[in-house]
């Protein structure tokens, strides 16, 4: 385990970085401050990347244009890998026909749409449709009654033995300096417990996201974990998931791992970064485009 | 293991009976029908019984008078014992002053108000008051918004460091023959989970309830567990409760438990009641009051 | 929460005293240095204590004996409230005959014989006694071979449908200043895991452990919670099993919890003692016997 | 859910299959019956096949030698995927010197042996070496004392922060028709929960194990996940992991699963394979080569 004073020199190191991307691109705040200085050095030094994020809420071209609008444009919808894409991979594979019942947002449902299915949210399922829903996905926290849909999906799955799929495995998301937010994820682990079933969970630290950005690249050219190093700001799902499948990691203090209390929680936990660096941002001190 | 065909023998053995309520007395429905016999035999064998019951969206008050609306006079107060008035001794014990933030109706939080307390919805919880909430108690499902609340829930954990008490530990109940609903215990371990901290939980299994119970009849009597019969429909919450304090118990199939998969799931849970009868139902074929 | 210099002015507070005895008593090293002075004081202020300890080990009396031995005869057996009594007890109540098989030293199965019963190790099962085994009884983690006992339990348990007792319910526990050994709790919980079977456990945080000390000095005297105060080392047991029962609680920094981690864990579990103190040694200073 | 009577008619369908070991091609009395029919069918129609095993007890040469020397002589090294090669793939990539300790048999340490590293029984870790231990695998429960071995390695990582591999996640596995054994994956977990760390786990149902036989196949020529089947009797690894990589699924009957449970445990767990059968042996019944 390295400190690293500069993101840069791990820049040097490697030919293709990926990046998480709350709490090491971007905050609830906007961008991370200096974070352009990155993508521009990446781009000059003609390196590769991507953004691997545990999101369902909307397409890969709806991030991207949210980090535009931030005047981040560097990000481009295939620059992104999303929980949501492993989703609908599934669905596509393994969901032939009938409904696919979902929680969350009519923009999180709409990219998941796979030909011959229909998506249905949960609070429209009733006696005469509930025998075609072939699948649940749990795709986001909001766009729907927690109390009556929790309730429903509960049910839903007394009477139908579907797969269940869960898009986003967060179980709690910062909305302010002081405040968090249940995510969907959190909701989808009570409700597996109430009905004793097993779901199938998308996203860090599972490795399907990780492979699915390593085959991105793979498709154009050969590759070798060793050139990759996975950037994050939480020990359980960046750096435990990189380790696993391989690669190098950097742990960044700028989201949800603080200074103070970095060492305490890599002891507690056993996971160990290859570095550990303040932020993800070059420093440009010095350096000449 | 013995299976009984008339709970009249069961009543015959003991002193003192037990007994859970939902599925056990009553149902989603109502009573279970032909229930006054075994009250109406209970009292007329001069038999003590006691509800013991994972129910604190209530008073012991408010909960005889629903059996009395549904025309069983027999359940009067101080027959009850309920997670609630767990939950009420543990804050005359252990808060001393300020505000016990909750989740559950105005109702649930009427009774278990101390004095020196003041009671307070989650959702009223500010910036002006939060320094002074002192404990936060998980009371019912009903009376406040899910997502609001459960989000603030969160968030108040995360900036004080009180104690919380889950006040009905059940994850689910029935709500018609089809249907269940998630229940504040459910909802609790979700949170628990998410802030990573130790709840405190009043309710069957836990012995604590069964001791209440016990010691409201030592007051005025000496006795022995060998009197007592603990009668439930549910293996984990009745039977493992009862049978960890050191009763007999009798799982009847009138609520939880089904006939067809009764065998099943004791060999699965390894939960073994000391008898087994259809229901708490007294047959009074050829018995003369 | 209060941090209390001399432990003295706690006993002045209350009527009795319940003590762990690991990290609070005595250390693998021997007794705390000066808790003589804690057990003269409590004799001559005429208080009531008692020894409230997670250990099945072995019986009270060699309990007693083994502080006698290290010098401090204030500890009699019937002060002692251990895991294994409450086991026996259960034995007592529940299980009217054959064989009760266990995984423990000789010493350990002694003490839990009960009239009618039968002990037998779980070395010594065999096709020949197995259908009569009726109960499982983890006591101690000594005393067996792990990898043939445990395999042998764990197929027991496959084809007997029968209550398991878990006599104490501590994971680990500290053998040198700087080593743990695995405990009986933590190998019980694997076996748990590994059948899917809902096991019994004896010992703090349970509230049984707490009720029975509470019982010994009822049977004698009334008395109110308020009047009892619980010591104990660890938060996880002494201090939650102390608040839920309803007892005032004190934390020392002689055993489990370190001075310099105490303020981060009892945020991060949210379990609060009443008070903290370095020790439970009384500081004589100026003190006239 | 396809309930299919011969086999055959399933391998007509795909270009790849992939097997589970154990409970599938052999039982703990050796081949299943008939088996070598499959394979044989399987050269003939020039298909595909790997065997996909949470095994890290020996090396893919010393499982494919078990294999011929049970007469099958179609599984070849290069055929066998194991949890094992996955282990050994992860030190190759991330742990770059120093000694690398292990819980199994010498056999099971042999192979997973990477440049530049030392491997070291848990038993030989001394005062001396001790801080050059950058890695602790979970091998085999077999070639260690439990008791003594278990007990170091909890202080081994109570000391140092490492990963820790459990190269086997299975909890137990069958060693004759009535009797199971503790696997490594069982003791790994309890480790786990007592030091509080969280450890990496190679073995399905994790998706690792798929895409490393995916990789080999797609080393040679271009696959789609369309044209493989895994096959398997256990719903929890073989199932769910198939399911999730998606890939179609079978399960067979001849071992973890039985005929008299198999919907019931499809429903109570919701893990739901594409086709049921009996057993993977092929009927060559008016079948000619």
């Amino acid at each position: 385990m390295l400190r690293i004073e500069n993101f840069k020199s791990i820049i040097d190191q490697y030919n293709i970085i990926f990046f998480d991307a709350f709490g090491v691109i971007k905050t609830y705040q906007g961008l991370v401050p200096g974070i352009e200085n990155t993508f521009a050095y990446l781009e000059q030094q003609q390196k590769e990347y991507y953004i691997v994020t545990n999101d369902a809420s909307r397409s890969p071209t709806q991030l991207a244009a949210s980090y535009h609008k931030m005047g981040l444009t560097a990000i481009t919808p295939e620059r992104i890998v999303s929980s949501g894409m492993l989703t609908k991979e599934y669905l596509d594979l393994k969901v032939r026909d009938g409904i696919v019942a979902y929680l969350g947002t009519e923009n999180s449902a709409h990219y998941i749409e796979s030909s011959g299915l229909q998506t249905l949210p949960v609070s429209q399922i009733n006696e005469g449709n509930i025998d075609k829903v072939n699948a649940l996905i749990f795709l986001d926290d909001e766009g729907f009654d927690w109390c009556a849909d929790l309730n429903k999906a509960v049910n839903l799955l007394r009477k139908r033995t579907i797969p269940v799929i869960v898009a986003n495995t967060d179980h709690a998301y910062p909305v302010s300096v002081n405040n968090v937010s249940i995510a969907i994820g959190g909701l989808a682990t009570m409700i597996e417990k109430i009905v004793g079933k097993e779901f199938i969970r998308f996203g860090k630290p599972d490795s399907q996201m990780f492979m699915f950005a390593y085959d991105l690249i793979r498709e154009y050219r050969p590759i070798s974990k060793k050139e990759i190093v996975m950037v994050g700001d939480t020990l359980h799902t960046d750096i435990l998931g990189g380790n696993k499948f391989g690669l190098d990691t950097v742990l960044v203090l700028s989201g949800n791992t603080q200074p103070t209390d970095v060492d305490t929680r890599i002891t507690a936990t056993g996971i160990v970064p290859t570095y550990i660096c303040d932020s993800a941002v070059v420093d440009l001190g010095g350096f000449n485009f």
